[in-house]
C-alpha cells in the first residue's frame, strides 16, 4: 500500500430541508456574501427565492450566469473583481459543479494581487481563499466535497484541473430534493461523471481489497440507481444515494494507499469539452469503453477481470479474456441504456481537429510518463479518439 | 435516507516512516506537549527513543502507564493535573486506543475548571479540547480517526462512551509497520472491534445500497486480511489494509446516511470490560454471534440473508432462515478460527454477576427504546449473556 496523507475538512450538510441552517453557517463566516449562480434553473424551482430570503440580513453581491465549463475571462475575473470592489468576505456557490468549481478559483483570485490564471496553472502557489459555502442543485462533479476545480480559458482551448487545500468548501449543503427536477440527460452525465471519476480510480497498479471493494460497491450503487430515477425523478432514496456517491467519488476516500492512474479519461476529455463545450459527462461516458479497449492487455488483464465479475456480474467461470471483453462490452451498452449519445459524432464533433486535440493532450497532460497506469502516447491519444467517433 | 451531517477533520498521515513529519505538525500547534503513552511496549520496539528524538527542541512532559480501559480517577485525573500544572499545548499520544482515547479525556479536561467526569458524562457541554496529535501502534478502535473515546470509573463499575466534536484528533499517524510484533490475541481482538464497529452499522433499519456495500467489502479485507498477518506479522500491505479498515470503521463514513441501530453490542460488552476489565475486542467477539442469534426474526431476515450471503459467501440458493442461520454460525466459527475464546468462561467470567451487569446495561444504555435496531429488554440482555457463558 503506498504512503497517503488525507485531510477532508469541509462539513456535509446533508438531507430533505437542511438549508434552513445556511443563516447560522455563513454567519460564522462573515456579512459580506457573494452570491453566485448560474442561469435561470434556481429561478424556476424556488430555490433563488429561498435563498435570498436565507441572506436578509447578509450584505449581498450577486454574480449570475456562470456557465457550464466555467470561463476564466468572464466568469472568473468579473468574480474577483467583484470580491475586490465589495470587501466580500464569504463565497456562496448556489448551482452545480461548474459554479462551485469557479467559485473555488475567485475565492483564491480574490486573495492575490497578480493574474489568477497563475494560481490556476500553479505558476504560483496558492496562500488564501476566501471561504466558499455551496448549495448543490446536481449530482455530479463532487466538487462539493473536493479541493478542486476545472476552469476553461477558452481563446487557448485550455481546460485545466486546479487543486489547493485551501479551495474545500467549508460547508456544503446537498438535499437532494433539488435534484427532482434536473433532466434525464443531465442526470446521465452526471452518473457518467461520478463512475468515470470512480474508474479512474479502480484502474490502478497498486490495488488493494478494501478501496477496491468500496469502489465496486459504488459503481454498483450509482448503476441501479440511476435507472430509478430516469423512470421515478422524484424518488428521494435513489437521488440521495447519487448524490452522497457522487459527492464521495471525487474525493479521494476511495482509494486511500492505491496507486496515482494519472486519469487519463478525464485528460482527454477536456480537451473535448475545451474545443467544443460539451458536456463533460458525457464526453467521459464516451471515452470511456474506448480507453479500456486500448489498454486492455496481458498487464492490465487482471483489473479488467475482477471489474467484469464484480461489477458486471459477469461469469467468473468464463476465459479472462472473455470476461474482460464483455466487461468493456457490459460498460458502454449500460451507457448507451441510460440514454447516452456513445458517439462523438451524436455531439458535434467530426474528425476535422482530433490531431490537434491529441497533439494537445499529449503535450500538456502527460500521458505517457511510466507513473500512469497504462501510458499513452499522441498516437494512442489519436486512437482512443478515433475510435470515440 | 436520513438526514445527516458529517465532518471529520482530522489529517491522516499514513504509511512507511510517517512518523519524521512529527515535529512540523506538533510545532504548528505548540511548543509544551504532554507526552502520553502506556506500558513499556514502546520502548522495546525503538519508538519511544525515535519520538524522544524528535521531541527534541519542545518543552515535554511525560504521562506513562496508561491502562488499557483507561481509568478516570488514575490517568484521566493524573494528566488533567499535569497539564494545568505545566501550561501543556498539545497532547501526543502514543499507542494504541486506550492511551489516545484518554488522552481526549485530558484534552477536555485541561480546559475546563471543574470535574472532568461531567464532561465524560455530559452532565456539561465541552466547550474547548486541547489539541491532540497521535501516533498509533495498534489497529483496533480507529480512536484516531472518530470525535470520542471510552473512559472507565472502577469504582463505580461505569465504562462510558464520550464523544465531542472537540475531541477530534488534529492528525493520526499511523505507521502499519509499528503493528508487526503486535502478539496475535491483540492482532485478533483488533481485528474483532473493527468488525464489531461495521457490524453496529450494518445492522440497522435503513439500509442503503452504497453503506451496505462499502461495510461488505471492508468486513471482507478484514478477515482475509487478519488471517494473512496471523501467519505472516510482517506482512506489510495486510497489515497496511487492516489499520486503514480499523481508522475508518468507528468514523461514520460507512454507513452515511443510515438509521443509528444503538450500538447494542458494545452498551452490553461495555458491562463486562467494566466488570471484569476484559480485552474490549474479545468481548465484543463473544457478544456478536449471541446477539446476532437473539435478534434474528422476521423482521430481521433480509438483513441477516444479505450479510451471509455477500460477507459470509453463502448460497443465495439456500432458504432464507438456512442463510441466516448458517451466516451467524459462520461468524462465530470465523471469530473462533481467528484464536478469540468465544466463551466468557474462559475469560474469567462466571455466572455470578451476569444479572447485576445485564441490570446495569438496561438502566444505563436504553436499549429498549424503538429507535434501536432490534429493542433489548433487561431479559434480552441477561439471555445473551448467559448464552455467551
Amino acid at each position: 500500500m503506498r504512503n497517503f496523507e488525507y485531510h477532508t475538512p469541509t462539513r456535509l450538510i446533508f438531507g430533505k430541508g437542511v438549508v434552513e441552517k445556511l443563516p447560522e453557517v455563513l454567519g460564522a463566516l462573515g456579512n459580506k456574501v457573494l452570491f453566485a449562480y448560474g442561469g435561470g434553473s434556481i429561478r424556476k424551482n424556488g430555490l433563488y427565492a429561498r435563498v435570498t430570503e436565507l441572506l436578509k440580513g447578509f450584505d449581498v453581491t450577486e454574480l449570475s450566469g456562470i456557465e457550464p465549463n466555467p470561463k476564466y475571462s468572464t466568469s472568473v475575473l468579473d468574480g474577483v473583481r467583484l470580491c475586490k470592489e465589495k470587501g466580500i468576505e464569504v463565497i456562496l456557490a448556489v448551482g452545480g459543479g461548474s459554479v462551485l468549481d469557479c467559485s473555488k478559483a475567485i475565492a483564491a483570485g480574490a486573495l492575490y494581487d497578480g493574474e489568477p490564471w497563475d494560481l490556476i496553472t500553479y505558476k504560483v502557489p496558492t496562500k488564501a481563499a476566501l471561504p466558499v459555502v455551496d448549495i448543490m442543485t446536481m449530482a455530479a462533479t463532487g466538487s462539493e466535497y473536493d479541493s478542486g476545480g476545472v476552469i476553461s480559458r477558452t481563446e487557448t482551448n485550455d481546460k485545466v484541473g486546479y487543486m489547493d487545500p485551501h479551495l474545500f468548501p467549508v460547508a456544503s449543503f446537498i438535499d437532494p430534493t433539488y435534484t427532482f427536477t434536473v433532466p434525464n440527460r443531465q442526470t446521465a452525465a452526471g452518473v457518467a461523471d461520478a463512475m468515470n471519476h470512480i474508474y479512474e480510480q479502480y484502474f490502478n497498479a497498486e490495488p488493494n481489497d478494501l478501496a477496491d471493494g468500496m469502489m465496486e460497491a459504488a459503481l454498483k450503487s450509482l448503476m441501479k440507481n440511476v435507472k430509478i430515477v430516469l423512470e421515478a425523478p422524484g424518488n428521494y432514496d435513489a437521488r440521495a444515494e447519487i448524490f452522497l456517491n457522487c459527492s464521495l467519488a471525487c474525493n479521494g476516500i476511495y482509494s486511500l494507499g492505491e496507486a496515482d492512474s494519472g486519469w487519463p479519461m478525464h485528460a482527454i476529455e477536456h480537451a473535448l469539452s475545451a474545443y467544443y463545450d460539451i458536456t463533460h459527462g458525457i464526453g467521459l461516458a464516451i471515452i470511456t469503453p474506448r480507453w479500456m479497449s486500448h489498454v486492455l492487455n496481458e498487464q492490465t488483464l487482471g483489473r479488467f477481470v475482477r471489474y467484469g465479475v464484480n461489477v458486471m456480474g459477469i461469469s467468473p467461470e468464463l476465459p479472462r479474456h472473455t470476461i474482460a471483453k464483455q466487461s468493456i462490452e457490459a460498460t458502454y451498452r449500460f451507457f448507451e441504456s441510460i440514454g447516452i449519445p456513445m458517439h462523438l459524432a451524436e455531439v458535434g464533433i467530426d474528425e476535422s481537429r482530433l490531431r490537434e486535440m491529441a497533439h494537445h493532450v499529449a503535450v500538456n497532460e502527460g500521458l505517457d510518463g511510466k507513473w500512469v497506469y497504462a501510458p499513452l502516447t499522441e498516437a494512442d491519444i489519436l486512437t482512443i479518439l478515433k475510435n470515440s467517433l
